[in-house]
């Protein structure tokens, strides 16, 4: 079958990330929804040639209304940002009849639904994940995960230049200006950052989350939003020492009398996991009546973590428009003539870190020998405790922690030391996982 | 248009809290399904009849073929658990063109291949995404939101009986056996506990994570799996001590050599959002190429929040019988002539708690006169701290925190407070939420 013929409007930061993405993983794509996802056609007026993969094979214009006029282009991928022109050329791709997929919250906050009315008079699709918590599947989880529940309240760290000034201030103690000034040397902050320090661009965000919540039309006027300019390092250092950590939220909640839209500073207890959300990352708390409460974390800005959401968006047209309805997703996410064989591993073949805690002699010489073992063995270690034995006692216990080898390597060093007479008992073993990168 | 009907295959915890939410949630659900889903018939030796809602609607029958034969039911959902007779069950099913919804996590994991092969054959859906991780959307996450990436790991607390044991083993320093006599009198866990503590439940679900993760076929018989009853007090304190905790992990990822899939006890820096899941509550950690580490929290098992992936699958049946492809979900969760006129409210008519800071004079009285104007006000205070005076200084910060109050209310009161003399400039006011509940 052929691949679906997508026209890239934008080629900047997340438009060269979703050409990336779908050159990058087009097998693995392809495997997933059915069909291959193909830009052939893109407009962009600058662009880093070296920095996107497969442009060889796009056809490049400066004219945008170009690529939405092409009757070859299936699907229009919106990542220009802002309202005009990318209102008249999305209009345009419906009134063509393409698909389109787009990034652009403001765009959805403030023109959805005259946008949603059109493509529904035209039988196309707008998808929009990408707009709200970037590479968070957010809108996927409330529109279909959470379709049983009443919602009661939502609650979401969305702007990640927001959160990282708030992160710095907390962390090291500094004031907003001086955060401020580092995030915009690091390009987490615009040189006017006005749209995310003032909550502009979480009022966006907190439009679209409201209104798949509650089933209410994007209303962005009446979103009442309040930055973080004002917030002090001394109330980050109060509501600390209170038990509370200050982030800059959206809160939507349903209450007797109406909707509440709003999106200010916050002080929230420290034990609450979205507390924890540090640094350029965004988290979700959603609350339903039947699930209880769930979090959906994770990058909410940034080149491909957005991309992410618009190649979902892509896949997610692509198998509508592929498969009949009662297999539009496999069950194991990959189309069952493109399961793959790759083997399962044995533990034996595994690597990972160890912890290990053994009962030794309290002699002279007998760390030594241990060491030696792992040594020998090509095993590193990390740190070595010994804990001071208790009065009278002849043993102590020996806290190891390994760098990382392989299951077969330390199943053997293992033996041997237990095999040791200053070794008391078998040696207990706990794998470690950094679960970073 | 008619609702669509629902066979349900035993009326117990899961069973009960399904038929309750669709009974309780009728009209969300029927708004956003575009169509209402109903429970015609249903199969149970013993229930609890005053537990459930809308039961005098349901034909109640001891004989589960019985239902799955009845020509009126067009979807089967599976709440028997176990393999046999479910899975006879689920055949027989799709054998008679019937959907099928399962929350039956050992039965997809031994006999999804061929569950599934059955399924596409019927052109019927098979949908299971209660059986991962309880109301986590994590299979709709990993299948749909993450489909652009080439998933690297993933890692996940998928058992919440092995959890609560090792969060009250580490907050309370008590022992493995302790803590399960605890677990099984509050009902988290069974009176044979080996399938949870055994690490059993959690390779179930691991392996469903580890085929949808790397397209792979389901091969439960190949994951690697330990408990965690051999954990002591002594780890989880010597861990601590080392800035890790020690978790039950599922862990699956891809290496040059094949898919590791394991279950273990797992030490992780304490610093990572997962190793901060505690009691019950379950949480998923993806690895995507583009996307990054993603994190999915919820609760992992229970009557309702499993009735929530349950029925979100229900709907997502529903979405596919009822509409044309291209309008399968709507835009804002709710179908476009659904959508509520629902007021968004003004911030005066909005409930927050406060944090306040201010400027006073450091003189006796001060307080009793701003205490006063809030009790006036009918604002109650929770906590009032005064912040010493620096050397030689005569004013002192005044934090406070209120309980609940009309923004309104708060506004009339600060602005009160604000004219007194003993306070100088303006009050600082940050909105608090606990977001529990």
């Amino acid at each position: 079958m052929e691949p679906v013929k997508v026209g890239l409007l934008g080629l900047g930061t997340v438009g060269g990330g979703t050409a990336n993405v779908l050159a990058r993983n087009a097998e693995e794509i392809a495997r997933r929804a059915g069909r291959g996802i193909q830009v052939t056609h893109a407009a962009a007026r600058e662009f880093n040639a070296e920095g996107i993969q497969g442009l060889e094979r796009i056809e490049i214009t400066t004219d945008a209304f170009e690529v939405v006029n092409n009757p070859e282009v299936e699907i229009i991928v919106e990542l220009i940002g802002g309202y005009s022109p990318a209102k008249e050329l999305v209009m345009q791709a419906i009134e063509n009849c393409k698909h389109v997929v787009t990034a652009n919250k403001a765009l959805i906050a403030l023109h959805g639904n005259e946008i949603f009315e059109a493509a529904q008079k035209k039988g196309v699709m707008v998808a929009f994940e990408a707009a709200v918590a970037g590479g968070i599947p957010i809108i996927k989880a409330m529109r279909e995960g959470l379709s049983a529940n009443r919602i009661e309240w939502a609650a979401g760290i969305i702007n990640g230049t927001g959160n990282f000034i708030l992160t710095e201030m907390r962390d090291k103690g500094r004031d907003f200006d001086d955060v401020l000034a580092e995030a915009q040397a690091l390009g987490y902050a615009e040189a006017d950052p006005t749209i995310d320090v003032e909550g502009i661009d979480a009022a966006h965000k907190l439009t679209i989350i409201g209104s798949i919540a509650f089933g209410v039309p994007l209303q962005f006027e009446k979103t009442y939003t309040e930055g973080i300019t004002r917030i002090e390092q001394q109330d980050v250092v109060y509501a600390g020492e209170l038990g509370y950590r200050i982030k800059h939220l959206g809160v939507t909640r349903k209450t007797d009398k109406g909707i509440e839209m709003r999106v200010h500073p916050t002080l929230i207890p420290e034990r609450r996991l979205i507390a924890n959300v540090d640094g350029v990352m965004n988290a979700v708390l959603v609350k339903g009546d039947a699930v209880g409460p769930t979090l959906y974390y994770g990058a909410g800005a940034g080149s491909e973590p957005t991309a992410s959401a618009v190649v979902a968006d892509l896949v997610d047209v692509a198998r509508a428009l592929t498969t009949d309805p009662e297999n539009r997703v496999p069950h194991l996410a990959f189309q069952p003539n493109e399961l793959s064989d790759l083997p399962i591993l044995e533990m034996d073949d595994v690597e990972t870190a160890y912890y290990l805690r053994m009962q030794v002699s309290d002699k002279p010489g007998v760390m030594a020998k241990i060491a030696g073992i792992f040594a020998d063995s090509g095993i590193s270690i990390e740190a070595i405790q010994q804990k001071e034995p208790a009065e009278g006692e002849t043993q102590v216990s020996l806290i190891m922690l390994s760098h990382t080898v392989l299951e077969k390597q330390m199943n053997e060093a293992i033996a041997e030391i237990e095999a040791l007479e200053c070794v008391m008992g078998p040696v207990m073993r706990i794998r470690m996982e950094s679960l970073s990168g």
